[in-house]
């Protein structure tokens, strides 16, 4: 077998064979197959797309490309939560507790932010002290204690996904429903997990913008997990505006605790409730999902999930007293308010220009090399359907450095359409369940 | 500028600028953009194309990647010929001694043999001391002396041409149209020639084997040497069956002088005399095709055109002594014939398959790192619409080792079609005439 022939096939839309997706990732992963002969197969896989049979290949040799956890000796079941990531998005750091609290082992591999997108990694290391680098002999020690552990890719885990995923990144073939699923799936079965929650977003916030995109994406990923035996379903849920109230790595974290805390907008309280419920009832904690609802409910309620957060912080190194005072956060110096520029209802947002306003004021990484600000945040005041007044606060951003400020402030602005009337429908948060 | 963003606009179909073109090119040649962004955008342009004016941008940046040869002081016009390449075809070394006899310069930059196809430049390497691998200033000595110059693609010479070909060798992306116009034409302007005679092939035997796709790269070709003020024109000939009847490296140079000797077949005579009439006219040598068929005719008839082969061997530290005896050039052992299996007549052949058989006995490379072994060779016996009696010779095979003796011999009696009557028609030699 070669490589210069496995490109060709897939160049004029050939179905490869297990065996060809294997002799192609497995050596790429050792060395024997140069970056270029990948890229050029990533690109042609790009354009011509997968057959199921071979994208469940592609994540199985992914998968098995590295170590694969197993907690078979841990109680209970293991599930973890994937979101194909958002503006506001921070429901990880709120599920992980309240399942783990629930009597589940949560073994969360998470990413970093880029572009418009905040990562999980990233708004965890705004608390002090907080260490995601884990080796997997610390990550087994962190669950096994409290049953839910956040770190970031391993060399170990899913190697191969590693190393394609730095190369798309620099040949642009990174949004393909394909060599997404194959990326997300081999590192999450390599968690060890029975059971695999997907929040798939949809809407000008999301990578994928189209909701049949989603759909596809969604289907995709159900089947492939389902086909490698875990317990998988999807949630569609909308990111045409952001999250909760607030978008910024600090002020993440704090969103968190509040909805921890049993306070919170409802959009991330639901949301992470729905989320927990799923988890809970996929991980056979709950024999029914509106039982796993309760329970998500009851350990926010007894302030279980809350204490469960400390203790995680703990463990990993972080200050768990920033539950209590929020204040020992890092923060920013200056904030500013976005006014409405008329009277009249928020029809829709531009939510992707949000998240990259954010980016631009440090609050995200516009290239992977930049550093964080973890104080930088924008606070929304308004959502859609909302009635705003002309001159009123849209967003306060709590800034820094302003020698972007006005860019973004001027992108923020033009983020929010106000209309006249109020919109016919305001989009539900989740859209559908796939694989239900 | 950035080569990922490139890339996503090819990807997407999109069209390039002039300096779009320039960027990825010259920072490839420079080494400033990887093999594996190259690779991934020379897969996006497979796939998705390229427009004219794109063409005519990476044809003239490959150009201007190296030197460009300057003849301005020599008397006469420069003309080349280039052809896409078959099995046989040694055209080359025949016009060349005619057009240079007949007053022109000839400066041939000429490739070698790759799969079922030959090269010019291991065809003259058959010749003892024959030295292909001339510095510019030697290159511009032969030329001065005699007219005609043989040579390799030098370092100088379209520098990004030899570094993207070796890419796309090695990535699938070879056989596309924009690519291999790119490639041939930026080599060819390079030789700083005012005219140029291309020699498309079509059928069993070529690359282009569907005549529409030859068309197209003749049409692609000739508009782009226009585009970059030469004289240009395209012959679209039968790769139906091989040229002559003599495949193979010192065979074919035999051949050769057999048709500089005023014999030899009459396909291919009649071939190298179209050709370097061609060249005659549109190097202003003649003012008419007509009376450059008979410039031709006249320097094979006295003898001029075979002496000028005899001195540009010498001039390139060959051996001109073969010319006269042949027997000077390296020859195989062993022959053996492949005969016919039924009676009948020769309805086609598989000609690309008996290119195959020939590198599989060593006369070819079957990878670039091959060597080849001079002697071998396959003489054809029969050509489209001969009648043939079961049991004659079809095929006698020159060979000095059998390993693979026995596949060759079965390649070639397959690629060889009889029926019981003869063809409806025999396809005409030369089938169009593009850009005259």
């Amino acid at each position: 077998m070669r490589a210069v022939d496995l490109i060709k096939k897939k160049r004029d839309s050939g179905e490869h064979s297990r065996e060809e997706i294997e002799f192609l990732i497995s050596g790429y992963t050792r060395g024997d197959i140069p970056d270029y002969q990948m890229s050029a197969w990533l690109m042609a896989t790009w354009i011509r797309g997968m057959t199921r049979s071979e994208l469940a290949a592609l994540t199985e040799v992914m998968l098995c490309s590295g170590e694969v956890l197993n907690f078979a000796d841990f109680p209970g079941k293991k599930v973890d939560k994937h979101s194909t990531g958002g503006v506001g998005d921070k429901t990880s750091l709120i599920l992980a507790p309240i399942v783990a609290a629930g009597g589940l082992t949560v073994p969360m591999i998470s990413g970093r932010g880029l572009g418009h997108t905040g990562g999980t990694l990233d708004k965890l290391e705004s608390i002090p002290g907080f260490n995601v680098n884990l080796s997997l002999e610390q990550f087994r020690h962190v669950l096994r204690e409290c049953g839910m552990g956040l770190i970031g890719q391993t060399a170990e885990i899913a190697p191969a996904d590693k190393k394609i995923y730095a190369l798309r990144d620099a040949t642009s073939t990174v949004e393909n429903v394909a060599l997404i699923c194959g990326s997300i799936m081999s590192k999450k079965l390599a968690e060890g997990i029975d059971a695999l929650v997907l929040d798939v977003k949809t809407g000008s916030g999301a990578f994928m913008k189209r909701e049949e995109d989603a759909v596809h994406l969604a289907e995709v990923m159900v089947e492939t997990g389902k086909r490698m035996g875990k317990k998988v379903v999807a949630l569609l849920t909308s990111m045409d505006q952001p999250l909760g109230r607030a978008a910024g790595h600090s002020s993440e974290v704090i969103e968190s605790i509040e909805v921890l805390s049993g306070r919170g907008p409802a959009d991330l309280r639901d949301l992470s409730v729905e989320l927990s419920a799923w988890m809970f009832f996929l991980g056979d904690r709950t024999s029914s999902l509106e039982e796993g609802r309760r329970l998500a409910e009851t350990m926010i309620a007894t302030g279980q999930a809350r204490e469960k957060f400390k203790q995680g912080i703990a463990l990993q190194g972080g200050d768990p007293a920033v539950v209590d005072d929020p204040a020992r956060l890092p923060s920013a110096r200056f904030d500013t308010d976005v006014a409405a520029e008329r009277s009249g209802y928020i029809e829709s947002t531009k939510c992707e220009q949000l998240g990259i306003a954010l980016a631009m004021l440090g609050g995200g990484r516009e290239k992977k090399e930049d550093t964080i600000d973890h104080g930088v945040g924008l606070e929304f005041h308004k959502r859609i359907g909302d009635a705003v007044e002309r001159g009123e606060p849209l967003v306060t951003i709590n800034y820094n450095a302003d020698a972007k400020l006005a860019e973004a402030k001027a992108m923020i602005a033009a983020g929010y359409e106000i209309a006249p009337q109020p919109p016919r429908e305001t989009p539900p948060l989740i859209r559908r369940l796939i694989g239900a």
